[in-house]
């Protein structure tokens, strides 16, 4: 098995890739397309958009929020490198998995009463749930007619892949909620459900440059294969911070997961695991489901779900599951013939995402 | 002004054409793609949306629910034929168009807070609001993977329509919703909401199937122009029916529109009109808007404002301006060139749209 370079997410040794600036390009390339691609939509719902991508603040006034890390956009002008094209060729397809990745927001942080996102209040606490429902679908909206405004065979087949990923996030998201009311998931469904989730988006986010710059579907399907497994990576290693993250990176709250009661891997690998630990925690978590006082637990009382957790091998095997599947994407970019530093920066970003803090 | 032919539904005696049996050509041919289409969905999406559409009851038993009027799907079959290709190549349009009309009937339900569509419990009443948005969600993602699969140049012209069409109908829904907290609207601004609203997806259903038959664009605007217009007129006729309508025909409570504080066409008339019914109509408004009574008004209270409405001309205004976007639609067909059948279809079924009562 092998083991995740411990660079730090700005170099990345075993590269030489800069990650910062790799990521920096993505955000820099795709972001003046996709805020005029928020300008388009009527008021107010242009207003709610600049505020949910941190643009302007719950005033209205100018902002330089987070904007989150922007993985998708980089991965997607990679993407189209990999087929030889410029990576201008690629900014549609970073900006529509954009529109596509924060429409799934909108409505998971309403779906799940997420209060907060990127250190700020999200949208439906800000605006309302209307505004939620009604910007999301006009983002989604906005994701195909920024491709498909193109006019292109290409831009017809990207469209109908990202259709695709959209309708496997939305199975996932499905998946999740239902979850969230089961005693039990098993390891398998969990990661089907991640798959769904984060991985069909990733695989999307790094097929669809190719595509658009003329790559046939053979080409386009692997490079899915490695973000597909980039995603499983990601979502892994977002479980982790789920439980264990600082709040002060994440901007989420502490053992946010577990508030939630998700049944992220960490979780379902504890309980799927046996032993006292595991035995005690699906006790613990049993009787959770059932009380009526767990939106008033402690601190405490949570640390104790996460210290259970850790000791019946959660945490280790979550861990190791996010280094596997980097393995295995990393293996799928051997079967496309690319640009060595296209191929060197893709194998960076599949680093950072295993070693990130938030 | 050309008088609307007063013959009943079943047979449209200035045409002949028989629009029972037109629509359920409409209805019967599409059906089976578009269930095909709901059965790929992920449980329990699948329940819901077979909920939804009326396919079953809220235990799951087999149902044969009220589907709705089926006037797009007609509108798509008919647009094929215009084009002069067979029906059945409308038929992927006709899905299509009928899971973005249900995609935006699933989210606007909810943010409505409407608790009754077609004589039975709303999704969000039944399934509750994360399924809801989820299934609408996917029911949008599916629209577009109906085209695209077809993987013609064609199918990516009639998905980039369908895909403006829905980024104004999610325009329409967010002026719909600002206009309901705005004291006063002009006759204007609800007309513009209504183009969006209802004007637009009804536009597409009449030229997707002609550009998946190859139509050219020209043909297609065309085409559109006169479905833009049928929707004016048919969003008339539903503000008639949101206000007047028999219970027992619309499906909706009585008074719908009025007990939602809607902006709908008839009020704005009657506020625009002046005169002493006007003017008392603008008072008790304003004193509702304000009023924490409001949703314990009684028969009679809704009533009084109905009988103000219809006093300040607000009944007869929006009677006349169906008429009027009836006029401006057929006129649009006398440029295009099509079967003569097929154009005495189109008529049929813009007179029945004004004439309908439900």
């Amino acid at each position: 098995m092998p083991t995740v370079p411990s660079a730090s997410p700005a170099d990345d040794t075993a590269t030489g890739v800069d990650i910062v600036a790799l990521l920096e390009r993505g955000r820099t390339m795709s972001t003046p397309v996709l805020r005029a691609a928020v300008d388009r939509l009527a008021p107010p719902m242009n207003t709610v958009a600049a505020y949910h991508f941190g643009w302007i603040d719950a005033q209205g006034r100018p902002a330089d929020g987070d904007g989150g890390k922007a993985v998708r956009p980089a991965l997607a002008l990679l993407s189209a490198e990999a087929a030889g094209a410029a990576p201008e060729v690629g900014i549609p397809g970073a900006v529509a998995v954009e529109l596509v990745h924060n429409f799934s927001l909108l409505h998971d942080d309403l779906m799940d009463g997420d209060e907060q996102r990127r250190h700020r209040d999200t949208v439906w606490k800000v605006h309302g749930p209307a505004q939620a429902i009604l910007v999301g679908d006009a983002l989604f909206a906005l994701a195909g007619e920024v491709l498909l405004e193109l006019g292109t065979v290409e831009a017809g087949r990207a469209t109908r892949r990202l259709t695709t990923a959209t309708r496997k996030l939305i199975d996932g998201q499905a998946q999740d909620i239902s979850y969230e009311h089961r005693e039990r998931v098993t390891v398998e469904e969990c990661l089907e459900m991640e798959g769904n989730k984060t991985g069909a988006l990733l695989a999307c986010a790094v097929s669809i440059g190719a595509v658009l710059g003329g790559a046939d579907d053979r080409t386009a399907d692997t490079l899915e294969a490695y973000g597909y497994h980039l995603g499983l990576a990601f979502q892994a290693v977002d479980d982790l911070l789920g439980i264990w993250g600082d709040p002060e990176s994440t901007g989420k709250q502490t053992w946010s997961d577990l508030r939630q009661r998700k049944k992220s891997l960490p979780v379902v690998a504890a309980l799927a695991a046996g032993g006292p630990a595991s035995k005690r925690l699906g006790e613990l978590l049993a009787a959770d489901a059932k009380s009526n006082d767990f939106d008033s637990f402690s601190e405490e009382e949570f640390a104790t779900r996460a210290a259970l957790i850790e000791e019946a091998g959660g945490r280790e095997w979550t861990s190791q599951e996010a280094r596997r599947q980097h393995a295995v994407a990393i293996e799928a970019l051997d079967r496309v013939d690319m640009p060595g530093q296209v191929r060197a920066q893709l194998v960076a970003l599949a680093d950072f995402v295993v070693v990130r803090k938030r």
